[in-house]
This record gives C-alpha cells, sequence and structure tokens, in this order.
C-alpha cells in the first residue's frame, strides 16, 4: 500500500485525511496551521514541516486548498509540492481552482517525471462522511488507475472525465447548480410564506417533492435556522461562480442563472452576509421581498 | 369505503384513477374523450357520461385536468361537477390551477353543503408508479382526514399545507424550481460539453452529484436522448410558471430565476419546440452556446 | 374646425385638455371626478355630465384613462362612449391598455358606424409643456389623416404604426426601455456612489453622456431628490411592464431584461415603495448594495 | 502652448490627435503600426519611434489604447511611457483599463516626479467629430487645470470626478449603460416587428421618443442595417462590461441588467458575431424570437 501525503488539512482535507488513516493509510500531512491538525496526529498521522517534506515521505501526495492562489502558494518554492515531486511520484489536487491553472499546473508537474490528478469531490462534509461523495478526476488513465485504490477509500463514485483541468471544469458545471436550486428553493419557500404557508411545512414540502436534491435536504432547513458555522460560505460559493462565469466566457456558453444568482451573493456581501453559509441567499431574498430578517 | 369519482382521465389523471381501482376502489370515471378511458374500464373502472354522473355516483370525486379553464369547464353548467355536489360529498381537485380559482371554487362549493380540497400532485407518471407520489393538500382538516385514507393509496406521503387554495400555491411554488433546476442543469453540461468532456459523462457526474434531485435523475437523461412523447411540455411548464409569476406579483415577492427561465421557455416556444418536453431548454441554450441541434 | 370630446382629464388627459383648449379648439369634457377638471372649465371648456354626453356634443372624442379596465368603465353601458357615437365620429383612445382589447373595441366602435385609432403618446407631462411629444397611431389611415391636425396640436411627431392596436403595442414596446434605462442607470449611479464619486457628480457626468435620454435627463436627477409627487409611479409602470410580457409571451418574444426590470419593481413593492416614481428602483438597488435609504 | 504627445493612434486616439493638430497643437505621435498613422503624418504630425519618444518630445503626453495589457506594454520596459517621464510632465491616459490598474500606474508616474491623469472619453467617433464629446477627469485638480485647455479642444465638456482612478471608473459605470439599452431597444423593436409593425417604422418612432439617447439616435438604425465596419464591437464591449462587473463584485453592487447583457455578448460570441458591432444584441435576440437573420 503506497504511503500518502496531504498538504492542506482545513475541514474537507482534514476529514478525507481523516478518512484514509481510519481505512488503513499511512498518512503524512501538513498544514499551514498545525494546530487545526492536531486531532488527525491523535490518530496516527506524521506530520510533515513542509508541503515538500509531505510529498518526499510519500508515493501519492494529495491537497486540498482554497483556491488558485493557495495552490500556488503550497506548490511553488523550495518547500512547495514540486520541488518534492520526482519520477514515480503522483500528485492529487482536490481543490476547486481555475481549469487553466491546474492544467498549467499538470505540464510543471510532467516536467518532473511526476504525474498530477486533478480530482474535486462534489459533496459536504455530510456527503463525506455518510461514505457518499463523488470524486470526479482528470488526467492520464493509467495514473487513475495506479491510485483508484485510494480515492475509493475516499468515496465510492469515482469518475474519470478526462485530461488534465477536465475534473476541475466539471466541479465547476456543478457547483454553478448549488446556488441556483437554493435561490429557486428559496424563491419557492417565500411564496408559500407570504401566502401565509408556514416556513417550516413549505421547507417539509418541498424536501419530500422531486426537487429535493442531497444539497437540498441537507442546506433548505438552513432557511428555517442558520447554522453555527457555514460549511460553505458566500465568499466560497461565489469563488465557484466566478470560476464557472470565466469558463462560460472562455467557452463561450452564456450561464444566464450563473450570473444571475451570482449577482445575489454580491448583494449578500453588500448586507453583510459574507461569511454565512450561502444558504443566506435566503436571507437576501427575504429582504427583497420586505421580509426583515 | 366510500365509492370514488373521477374527473380528467389524462396521462395522469387516468393513473390515478387506476391506482385506486388497483387498491379496490370502486371508480366511477368521466373523460372528455371516451376512448382515452377505455383501458380503466377494461380494469373495472364504471363510465359516467358527465362530470355530474360521476359526482353523482360517488362520496368523494376527484378532478385533474389541464388549468383554470379546463377546471371552469368541468365544474360549471347542468352536467358540471357542482351540480352534482350536495351535503356530505367531498370535491378533491388535484389539477394545477389558479390559487384564486381555487380558493373561489371552493367557496361555491361549500355553498352547495359540500366541502372542497385542493390536492396538487408533486412528481411525474414515474413517481407515482414507484408509489413514491407526494401530495400537498389544503382546506379544512376535519375533511382531510376522512379522505386521508384514499389519498394514501394514491402517494405515501400526504401534507395538509393550510386552508383552501394553499396546497395548489405550494404545487406552483415547487414547480418554479422544475424549471430553474433544469436550466441550471443545462448551464453545466453545456460547459462541460464546450471544454471537450463527452455530454454522457457529463449528465452521468452531475446526476451522481449532490445536485442530482429525483427530478434531475429521471429528467436530465433527455438532453442526451429526447424521450418520444413529452411528459410535461414546455406550454404546460410556462402555465405553471406564469401561475407563480402571477403569484409572485399579487404577493410581493421577486421570483428573478423563475422570470429568467420563464423566459427561456419563451424562446423555446419562439424556436418552435413548444410541444417538447421542458427539458428542451437545454436546445434552446446549446443553440444560444452556437452549438446546432 | 371640428368640435372635440375628451373622456379622462387627469394629470397628462387634463394638460392635453388644456393643451386643445390653448389651440382654440372647442372641448366638451368628462372626468369620473369633477373637481378635478375646474381648472380646465376656467380656461373655457364645457362640461358633459358623462362620457356619453362628451361624444355627442363632439365630431372627435379623445380617452385618456389608467388601463383597460378603467378604459371598459368608460367606453360601456348607457352612459358610456360608445352608446354616444354613431356614423361619421371618430373615437380616439390615449390610453395605455391591452392591444387585444384596444383591437377589439375598434371592431365594436365600427359595428357602430363610427371610426377608432389608439394613439398612446410618448412622453411626460414635462415633453408635452415643451411641445415635444410624439403620438403613435393606429388604425386606417384615411381616418388618421382626418384628425391629423388635432393630434398636432397636441405634439408635433405623428406617425402611423399600423392598424388598430398596433399604437398601443408600439407604446407598449416603447415603455418597456424605460425601466430598463433607469435600471441601468441607477447600477452606474451606484458603481461611482460605492467608489466614493459623489453622486451628484457622477448624475451629472452620466447625464450628459451619450446614454443621456430624454427620459434620463429629467427623471435621472430623481435619484438625487424624489419628487414630491410620482408622475409616474411603480404600479402604473410594472403595468406598463405586465402589458409587455404578456404580448412577448404571445408573439413569442424572450424580454430578459424586462423581466428582470419587472422583478425589481416588484421588490419595490416588497419594500413598500409602490407609490413613489418609478425611479425609486434606485432605492431598491441602493437597499441591495447595503445603502440604507 | 505645450508641445503634445500621443500614443496609440486607432480609430478614436487617432482622430483625437487629428482634432488637436487642427486646433493648431504641436503633436507627437506614435503607433504600433506606423502606417495607420501616414493621414496624421500628412497633416503635420510628427512621429516618434516609440512611446519613450513621443514622452520626451513633449510636456503633456496622451495614450489612448485598448485596455490593461495594451496599457501595460506601451508604459512599461526601456521604450515605454514611463521611461520618458520626469518632473513637470504630464500623462493623460484616455484608455478604458481596470480602475486598479489605472491607479497603481498613477502612483508609478508620480514616483519618477510627472504626474497622470485619467481621462476617458464618453462618445463615439461621430460625437467626437460633431464636437460634443465628453470627458472624465481623474487626478489631482492642480494637474487638471494645468491641461484643461488641450482636454476642451478634444471635447467641450470636461468633468473632474475625483482622485486618480476614477474616471475610469465613472467611464465604465457609464459604458453598462451602452449595452443594457440597446438589449432593452432591441427587446422593444422585435416585439413590434412580430406585431407585425415594419422594423423601419418601429425603429423611427422609438428613436423619435424618450428612450433615444444619443447612443441609441446613433447606433439604433444598426438593426435595420449592420455597419460595414464595427465602431464598437462585441468583444470591446464586453470588456467593458466585464470591467463593470469586476467593479460591482469589489465594491459590492449587484449589477443585475449588465449581468444578463453580458451573458447575450457571450451569446452573440457563441453565434460567431463577435466582430460586428455590439448592436449585433439585436441579432442575438431576433434568433431566439424564432426570426433567422
Amino acid at each position: 500500500m503506497p504511503r500518502v501525503g496531504f498538504v492542506g488539512l482545513g475541514m474537507m482535507g482534514g476529514r478525507i485525511a481523516g478518512r484514509l488513516l481510519g481505512a488503513g493509510h499511512t498518512v503524512t500531512g501538513h498544514n499551514r496551521t498545525r494546530a487545526k491538525a492536531e486531532w488527525l496526529l491523535a490518530e496516527g498521522m506524521r506530520w510533515a514541516e513542509s508541503p515538500r517534506a509531505a510529498v518526499e515521505a510519500s508515493e501519492v501526495t494529495f491537497s486540498m486548498v482554497t483556491g488558485t492562489a493557495a495552490l500556488r502558494a503550497v506548490t511553488e518554492g523550495p518547500d512547495g509540492v514540486l520541488a518534492g515531486l520526482g519520477p514515480g511520484k503522483v500528485y492529487v489536487d482536490m481543490s476547486t481552482v481555475s481549469p487553466a491553472a491546474s492544467q498549467e499546473l499538470a505540464g510543471r508537474v510532467a516536467e518532473r517525471g511526476a504525474a498530477m490528478l486533478d480530482a474535486p469531490v462534489s459533496g459536504s462534509v455530510v456527503t463525506l462522511e455518510e461514505g457518499r461523495l463523488s470524486i470526479m478526476v482528470g488526467g492520464d488513465r493509467q495514473v487513475v488507475d495506479r491510485v483508484l485504490p485510494i480515492l475509493r477509500d475516499i468515496g465510492p463514485t469515482v469518475t474519470h472525465v478526462g485530461p488534465n483541468g477536465r475534473a476541475v471544469l466539471m466541479k465547476i458545471a456543478t457547483n454553478l447548480s448549488l446556488a441556483v436550486q437554493l435561490v429557486a428553493f428559496s424563491e419557492g419557500v417565500l411564496l408559500a410564506a407570504k401566502a401565509g404557508i408556514p416556513r417550516e411545512t413549505a421547507v417539509e414540502v418541498l424536501l419530500h417533492s422531486v426537487i429535493a436534491s442531497p444539497m437540498l435536504r441537507y442546506r433548505g432547513p438552513f432557511v428555517l435556522k442558520p447554522p453555527q458555522e457555514a460549511w460553505f460560505n458566500v465568499d466560497m460559493m461565489q469563488k465557484d461562480l466566478l470560476l464557472a462565469l470565466e469558463a462560460g466566457r472562455e467557452l463561450d456558453v452564456p450561464l444566464p442563472t450563473t450570473a444571475l444568482s451570482n449577482q445575489l451573493l454580491t448583494t449578500a456581501r453588500a448586507m453583510g452576509l459574507q461569511e454565512r453559509d450561502y444558504a443566506t441567499v435566503f436571507t437576501v431574498l427575504a429582504r427583497m421581498s420586505g421580509l426583515e430578517e
């Protein structure tokens, strides 16, 4: 069983690393803030002082960071991922970044004799813990085959969607529906609420109907009671929508409902709601409906 | 067990009547075109020459027609539903009509000593046949309780959402998400397709992700291969969106993604696609993306 | 010089009647509330006790009311316009109503041997008083020619756009730009304002630029200082947008920016701003931008 | 009278330089392609081999290039504008670029002891030649005062809107209305056209109405007969909208009609219309209305 490295042990990355530990893998992890990784060290994870160290200790290294800029920060420089890579090694980035940036990074990884995959996940912490995570993978098929057993230990569904950069594009193409579905759901709840139907009833009916996607089933109740801590906040969601809109522009695909939902996220920011879970678009529409929240 | 009447035996109404027959109910049905009801007569349904006759032969009569105008046609006049109603009878309309019209009709039913419920369903023919249909009910609770056993024989989930007219409002509030979710899904598929990911792969990934609502799971594949016959065509979908937009206006609820999706359905009509399943909004966006179909 | 009747002497209708008096015409006028017409009686207008009486006293009768329902109220019944019409008379409706309703009324006018024109105006009270009003006319050309001298006394520009009902359609097609232009203008002012440019400067620059339509030149300053009394309030503007959206649906023309602007007017209503001039969409966007107003 | 430099002698820049020559200024100009400047040399303009040479020969140097990247190309490096600047010189950039980039460049100009203004224009070649151009200026007021006589020789209206970067922001805030107004205008023309009103009549009526901004008066007729050469093509217009949307995101201002119009420009690109004048959004909407063009 190959030794596994993991760079970026935040809310999602940390839980994935934990899942790998649970499945019996030897994991060497690095995080910018060590404190957040203590719980993993307690579960047997080895500590790496840098991204490079994590890569050097492993055959296959994963990373999961917050965006294109953060990916540059962990891959470049003398302590970065690239510096540790060499022939035979595989680097799997699970972050949601610009498809172009991911593709370009794969080229630099190849120059060092290693291979890269982009492998973003669809789903949340809850989906992961329920063991229902979907992983999309971009890169060469034989490289995918080599790491498939590890990927299957993270989530059961692994789909090879195409060459480097395509998986992250596919992730972005998925995530635009997260925002749009929640906006439409909110329109429905508010219509019902202003007609005198209790919000709880409206949410219950909607979540037992054919529109109830897994995302709506766990996030829909947030319109009744926001979570104490955002799983995916307005800024994170908007980051993904901006990647989608950028790709739409480059590929000449009009994205009308994405563009409109993005404007509602901007409205959320303007209303001071940027750190809330993106389900707060409900609050935006509620205020636009004259309901003070 | 009360005798059941059924007015309007089209694609959905007919199958619901069939399901009631299958559960052992005595059903007396009427349809504008008798030929379409032959299969139900073969399964034991009794024929009524008019809506009124169906009501007179039954304690509880259902109707399922195509809209507000059709509802007027079957309820008014000497052969209509109203003429047959009297004390002790219950009339359950399952059509998607204007909430105001439904509420007004309930008043006229009450004047005749009978009681009305609006009980639209959420779901398609497939959902019905899988025994997973949700029914929303508007009206007095004690009336709901009386017909509950019959409703449960149609679909397992029955939710009382409020007084008369509220269930149909709730249905409309649900259906706006059908259109919007499919538009957003199409945006995602086209983004992937123009990035070089095969459409089949894109659809598969999306339908294994957290955005995959039951509706998308059965309708999403239509973007690869349209159904031979539309289950719910552009005109039907637009009828529901117009009811939503009308309600939004009356209740002062802005519905931005609904309004935009409605414009794409108008575009579908302008492109000559009005008789296709509303999943053809994918075709609209594909043409807007420069992909000839 | 033919005698002129005038039904509906409100803010706009009254001023048009006044202009006709000023040009030397004999005007017999009727208004639901006589008090509002006192100033015209003082200027020599004759009073008619009913729409029918105004028509009977005149060869050419104008009407200017608030919508399709009001038009029915003044044209039907024993005291209505229709009852007074007969061979040789001309009836010119200047109201903004449904094109279909206008066309149907023209048919009923023809049945009485008279002729009807729809002749809505483009422009406001200010445009009228500056003598720069545009009038669109729908109906038979020879009828238009007969009343042309009177129309020219109202506004200098008279354009025959087609048969009955087309002028009011053209008016609606014009008015959708009123709302959309003001929304876009507001987006620009708010962008500038949040970048630290004084609102007064932003408005001044925009109103000296190539986007400054006559409408924006008089209405743009309202974003700095709303008028004491609305010239054209949110409800009136929304009435016109709904007529446009209805026509778009019937004629299969997608109207995306109209649909979106209409949702912002609904937002204005929800925020309690429905009686303000429609320039209050600026306030809606300002609140959505986190600027409390 | 200070000697004037001019970098970037394209369609607009060249005509501005020509206007300065016509007003009696000594102009030293540089353009990437000398051939395009021959007509100016014939009118007395002196040639500079590089941006730096133009700056060195002048007290006040203007530039007018196609965007942020082009601005970098002419300002940086040993032959760039910055290299030629020094104490007492003024640099006036008239390009439409990112406000942040403009502001940052102003800082570097100041480090060399010179002063910079951003001075974009509102209007087209036609507006310029009619002598009705508006110039917005960002920067220190005393610097503005120094170059005011030259600016007035370009266009009559000069407005100081604030510190560095604000004028270009104001320009962007203006230009979003160009696109939106033309989309709304197209919606109106198509509504009229599908109701049977000749397009020529519809355009004429709209251009005599209160919505007829100067921009619509010259660009509106393009929906009847596109210009042989685009004055401002889809890509240029989209560049400006993207700057607006970027600013909206940074400043938390929702720009719904801008976002939607931008999606229609993407649709134009997808339909292969990117090199046409942006008035081609009419063609996009016409195709969406089922009218083949």
